[in-house]
């Protein structure tokens, strides 16, 4: 047995520049829009040299510009991540159904799909900010603390360890929806409802989050859930007929 | 002098393989959202062997999964088009602003931004579908047939050899809107307007869409004009103190 991993950095069939590239695209964020070429190699952690050539090529394909010793990456960059929202064609059919919810509970609506133990948002409608973070399309959170992640585990076939936390899922799964209370932060009180494909199975989940302190529990229930599940079901009919 | 050119593919400093796995993230689309291996190397224009050194990396990063044969691409690749969107920092301004003038007018309400000769969406509140074709995110359209795109040429130094344009051009700047009837189909009428940065540059357009049969001329101009005037101008005033 070798510890190498056959598909892993050390293995052959492993391209290491095109990770490494991959890399220097992630070096620019929110705090760190424009960067010097130093700037990138450190936070890419690789050469200045490969740094120059990383940069070189993005720039030759569109997807970095420069100026005054700073790149910044350019719009075109949407194209790479917007190739997977494309090809899940998700987004486009749930927007005007987060925006009717949106419009009906004056609350922001949101949908995420699970990736291992995250979720990540594909689609928002906000109205008013009620988390202090910065939520975004591809903004993740591990799902277990989230109404919409937890959604999202309950339809897996696999339950965790946790017996408490493996009986909730289960619990979710037969309700079809879920409550989280102070999940991301304290004050926060958010129901989720999944999302079925053309085969039946859950996909994406949609959340409504709401202010604890000014939507009682009683009134998610009674108002929030079941607007919350007639799109939802709207959605699954839609998609039903894709 | 050569032919080559300095930053382009035959250069020695360009990273061929970084490139081409670039090519195989974007080998998925809406049409294509799962992938044998064979048509990953025939829409990348890659041997099979390069893609399946490609897509064994992609998998090791958590970009792709593979199951039945088919390989496709998972939200991680969202992280790549959003440390644009996130480096940009305008979407986060926005899209409450245009929450709140879509809820206003009626209407969708987006924001774009200029790359080259093309505007590419940031921002999007829609409301129904008035285009024939899906608007989502990334996507791109010619700057000249749109409203935004003339809000956003007209903010360059630079003027078209077209006379005719040009003028046009700058009319929209002097008055700080432009109209657009029938630009990227017909029974399209839309106005848009520009988003200023800190620095009072021109870094969006934000525009309203609406249907030429349902909305005359005269009332885009004294109903969605002043609307759209208002807002820019509060999304100025935020990013001014930022």
């Amino acid at each position: 047995m070798s510890d190498v991993d056959p598909r892993g950095p050390d293995s052959r069939e492993y391209v290491q520049s095109f990770a490494r590239g991959l890399t220097v695209i992630r070096a620019f964020d929110a705090d760190h829009p424009r960067l010097t070429l130093s700037e990138v190699a450190a936070r890419a952690e690789v050469t200045r040299a490969a740094a120059r050539r990383f940069l070189i090529t993005l720039e030759h394909l569109g997807y970095v510009r420069s100026g005054r010793r700073r790149f910044e990456l350019t719009p075109r960059v949407l194209e790479l991540g917007f190739s997977y929202l494309s090809a899940l064609s998700l987004p486009e059919v749930v927007q005007p159904h987060l925006e009717r919810l949106s419009r009906e509970v004056g609350e922001s609506v949101s949908a995420a799909v699970l990736d291992g133990d995250d979720i990540v948002y594909v689609a928002r409608v906000p109205v008013r900010r009620i988390l202090s973070v910065g939520i975004q399309i591809g903004t993740r959170f591990p799902a277990r603390d989230t109404s919409m992640g937890r959604v999202l585990l309950a339809a897996l076939a696999e339950r965790p360890a946790d017996p408490e936390f493996a009986a909730e899922l289960d619990q979710i799964a037969d309700q079809g929806w879920a409550i989280v209370e102070a999940g991301l932060e304290p004050g926060l009180r958010s129901v989720a409802a999944p999302v079925h494909g053309r085969d039946g199975r859950v996909v994406a989940a949609v959340n409504i989050p709401t202010s604890a302190s000014l939507v009682p529990l009683e009134r998610l229930r009674a108002e929030h859930l079941p607007a919350l599940l007639r799109t939802t079901a709207a959605i699954d009919a839609e998609l039903r007929h894709l």
